[in-house]
């Protein structure tokens, strides 16, 4: 019985995750983080960036775009800044780590600040930003990521989805946490609407001829021969502020490459000139500011909570449900998964069984 | 004759403004910074936030929501940070000496930050961005404004305009320089519209009913009273992305009060309770970056230059003239005004003639 969503308690998809990463090589330790970096998605409802991925990482593993094990080096250190080379081992594990050092470096000079070469792709950027709010800290991580978004005026994938992850604490029992691709849509949510059989709304997508496609099967494939390309936030010209989603784009794929002589924009290819599989070589950033030495962090979570809670309060439009401030979504989408267990889709359910008989795991899912 | 445009040498008027400035009560050497601040915003080809500002700041300091000199104090300091009140005087005086300051804690710290309260208007952010480029430093800047953006769901305005500038040194004659409000567009341009007679793009402006209206004049008169807003960038709801210009407008403005016990959103009002005209006590943040303690700057800076020139040789939509790079057209402008002198519309003549009577200002603009 697999054509049902089933909910799974999240202590066992997070053992579950765990033993398979390890199954795929992954040092236990690394593996633990991985896992926590992974459920942390899917807990907030970010279900592209969680679990889902283990399939992925598993084939990007085998093939050589990515390593199992992550040997991590700083080549370069001051004390407020760092340059490392992620050897192109598992991002999350690249993340974790450099997170916390970029928080380690701000709570002892105020601010800290890492770039990262050779590593792979991240997860969530907003769990590290996550990071740095559980502590008290303000944190912002960026990542470039490949080619799938078109500068304005083009129709042509060059900066990828490039999100900006920044955190604030608040007095309230979740953070200001915001986490967004500077494109409208990332090609997952395509890949969504076309499993539903659905259209993509017009304006996420330029097509080559300059039109603005919406037959997602088609905009999938076009999207592989690079013929459409994800538009940035704003959308495409000018009118409605497409120039400013592609600003913040570049500035993104600026600090997530050009700080630790990274690859950018089409040099971010896992496949070399030969058609050799290689690694992708993703860069990231991680800020962290010391809250503390701008004022006592009472006062600023008041005063970050009072700022959001005036937000939510703003007069809605007729039709409205209510006002959102950032991270609020999720944080009650969690408290739901941990109460009842995580939704796994009959897709998911069958990709985990298939992962786990491949990799020889004995692991009671419940499904 | 004064009604048609006019070419005025940047000199001229750069010392007109000095004088201008000094005859409202601003120090010399305060009037110089101010000077260059808003001409450069003329130059950029940003009008909306030059030499038309002056007949404004005239007016504010002759009611009292600001002051012609900047009583600026440092209230919190360490190595990579700082707090400080501008005392409600020049925002551009206070955001040039702060910027400065961010610099010199990133050239001898690796990186600077510095929260401002009790600040007023301090005109183009990228400003600030570029006096770090300037000097081989990657430089931010964010502040707050008065409230005209609506959260997302929302019809009221509450959050500023909001911009985020950032700007990095490349080894082309000019920086990559990104200066961009958080909503799609500013009150400003809506104005423009008003006076050539002519439509705003639906989906700028939202009125309470949650319809997106077109008529220039009565939008304007519903943002006074409050029935309308701008929208964040993205536009109305979350389809096209409206919840990400939200979120990123909310971080400048945790960014720009938070951090400095500063007031926010309906805070941010120039009158009391009892009607009477108070400061705005606008609030920004600064941000400096050594790009030398990540690596050789003309390696960062080759790296830069790289990505831009590739983002330009994008393939073009059908009917495009070129693609740019943030901070492109803003140098050509420049270039253009520097050999051949400064538009001058009819309207801003008339201004600048009434300003120079009303304070009694000998000076031939040559018209």
């Amino acid at each position: 019985m697999v054509e049902q969503n089933v909910l799974v308690p999240v202590a066992r998809i997070r053992e579950f995750t765990t033993e398979i990463l390890v199954r795929m090589g992954v040092p236990r330790d690394d593996a633990r983080i991985a896992t926590d970096i992974l459920i942390a998605a899917d807990l907030w409802g970010i279900q592209s960036h969680g679990i889902a991925h283990l399939k992925l990482y598993h084939h990007r593993i085998k093939v050589g775009h990515q390593r199992a094990t992550t040997d991590l080096q700083i080549v370069k250190e001051s004390p407020t800044t760092a340059v490392a080379d992620g050897g192109n081992g598992m991002g999350q594990v690249v993340g974790f780590r450099m997170m916390n050092l970029a928080i380690d470096k701000a709570r002892q000079f105020g601010m800290g600040m890492i770039a990262v070469r050779n590593s792979s792709h991240y997860g969530a950027a907003g769990y590290y930003a996550k990071m740095a709010t559980d502590q008290g800290l303000i944190g912002m991580s960026v990542t470039n990521a490949r080619p799938a978004v078109t500068p304005t005026f083009g129709a042509y994938p060059l900066l990828g989805t490039n999100p900006i992850a920044f955190g604030a604490p608040t007095d309230e029992p979740f953070p200001f946490l915001y986490d967004a691709a500077t494109s409208i849509a990332a090609r997952g949510k395509v890949e969504v609407a076309q499993r539903a059989n659905k259209p993509t709304p017009a304006g996420w997508v330029i097509q080559e001829d300059g039109s603005l496609p919406t037959d997602s099967a088609q905009i999938l494939k076009d999207m592989v021969t690079k013929q459409a390309a994800l538009l940035p936030l704003g959308g495409p010209g000018e009118m409605m502020g497409g120039h400013k989603g592609y600003g913040l784009g570049t500035m993104v794929e600026i600090l997530s490459s050009c700080l630790q002589s990274g690859v950018f924009l089409s040099g971010l290819t896992d496949f070399d000139a030969q058609g050799k599989p290689q690694p992708l070589r993703i860069g990231h950033a991680f800020l962290a500011i010391n809250v503390e030495n701008f004022l006592p962090l009472e006062e600023f979570k008041k005063s970050t909570g009072d700022l959001l809670r005036e937000l939510r309060a703003t007069k809605k439009v007729p039709g409205a449900d209510r006002i959102y401030t950032a991270g609020e979504k999720e944080y009650y989408r969690a408290e739901k998964a941990l109460a009842h267990g995580l939704e796994i889709t009959p897709g998911l359910q069958r990709d985990l069984k298939s992962l786990q008989k491949e990799l020889g795991l004995e692991f009671d899912l419940g499904f």
